[in-house]
């Protein structure tokens, strides 16, 4: 019949549409996909407030099981797919709309809030910004500084650069997954501080001198909760900050600020 | 007490968030802003759906008479400033957050879906695109032809563009403001069509060659609605598919598709 897939917004259970949730409330089936994404609260909380179960469905599922468990099922039922954010900003997504085309299922989108507008709560123009970029986390045998030269490529033609940070959700590590165990490691999220120690490994060593102290950021976590936190300075500055728990992102300016950027970067100086 | 601005995103009166919708029923004023863009629905909707008497606050209002009209209010009440799509998208709100700062009134941030966002439908990845750009109706005295050059820019960097299509609500003729006379025009919305008209005369003009028959687009009409439109093609194919009624956009893509972009550019093709 339908599969919907459905954004869910920055924080709590809250941040759904009103129409989002009259859909969870009719849909035969509600999953909620649980790895490029986390919200402020946990699943009982969402169960809670939407009087329904939800079945996760983590990596494995989305990516390999989802045309027996999820597409199935909405040849002649309604399901609703829950996304963290808003659907369609992460690549995984599009492929699993394709996939439901292939086979005639009629999918609707329910866009929501995801980091790419809320970083305008930074006051910096969203017209503005270059291509977005992840920062992976280094480890000892791969240290990718693509990323650098990609956050400079945007520097260079006065854009801003939204930056990601790694996410690892339900990973197994080398060791178990050789060893055939399907023990998942703790969850990881890099933060801001790890992400501007790589930022300045790549300068020492590719050296195309932007990284500096007149390069100003802004550090951003948790965007959309109540404890929301907005903190701009240049990247010494911000590498001191301690912005707690996850999720966040970092912001690196164009060189040239507007007057209303200007004045607002004033207002979340360190 | 605190001043909330709250995004409406895309469509209709249920697109508000639900923690959105709460705040509209317990606050003490509710205005809506309607001059940067347009929802799909009138005021009569929103005041049924949502139980609240809504004050519109236009172009005047906000730029002129904000402080007095809305902010002393928020002072010690709660004042609801309703926006469609999303709150921080428009320069115009973050001057709204700064003035309020001034005088110690608490902000609230409620973000939501917006056109940038939403064009995440398409397929193209959202981490791709470039700088958004404003095409504006030409007239007989002021054909600028900057944005097609800011989009050449984007494309040789490889990067999509969105490109925002002029609107214009309640604008009062040069003759009527000569005579000193505050009567509306009509609103008008720039179509895709015309877009690609001025488009094709920048090229033109200026021949940087690459509006031609490879450079591949989407029209994209009413995101978010149920009668929304997405078309994929080159850029004279897309110049005659009637989009039906506003809002228009159109994105340029990028000269190289990844796979699963081409897949759904195929999807989507004219």
């Amino acid at each position: 019949m339908v599969l919907f897939i459905i954004g869910l917004g920055l924080y709590n259970e809250k941040d759904i549409s009103v129409r989002g949730l009259e859909i969870v409330k009719e849909a035969d089936y509600v999953y909620m996909e649980y790895y490029t994404s986390i919200l402020g609260v946990d699943r009982d909380n969402l169960e809670k407030f939407y009087g329904r179960p939800i079945l996760l469905a983590d990596r494995e599922v989305i990516e390999n099981e989802f045309d027996k468990e999820i597409l199935e099922k909405a040849i002649d039922k309604k399901v609703a797919l829950l996304v963290v954010g808003d659907p369609l900003s992460a690549t995984t997504h599009i492929d699993l709309f394709l996939r439901a085309a292939k086979i005639n299922v009629k999918v609707e989108i329910l866009n929501n809030a995801s980091i790419i507008n809320a970083c305008g709560l930074t006051g910096l123009s969203l017209y503005r910004f270059g291509e977005a970029i992840t920062i992976p986390f280094f480890n000892k045998n791969w240290r990718p500084y693509s990323f650098y030269e990609k956050i400079y490529k945007n520097y260079k033609n006065d854009l801003h650069t939204l930056v990601l940070l790694d996410i690892k959700l339900r990973e197994v590590s080398d060791e178990n997954l050789l060893k055939g165990k399907k023990i998942f490691e703790p969850p990881r999220f890099m933060s801001i501080n790890v992400a501007i120690d790589q930022l300045l490994e790549c300068e020492e060593n590719i050296k195309l001198n932007f990284v500096n102290k007149d390069l100003i950021c802004y550090g951003v976590a948790r965007l959309g909760a109540p404890d929301q936190k907005i903190v701009s300075g240049n990247i010494f500055e911000l590498k001191e900050v301690d912005f707690a728990g996850p999720l966040h992102s970092l912001i690196i300016c164009a060189p040239n600020l507007h007057s209303i950027e200007k004045e607002m970067f004033q207002f979340y100086k360190k």
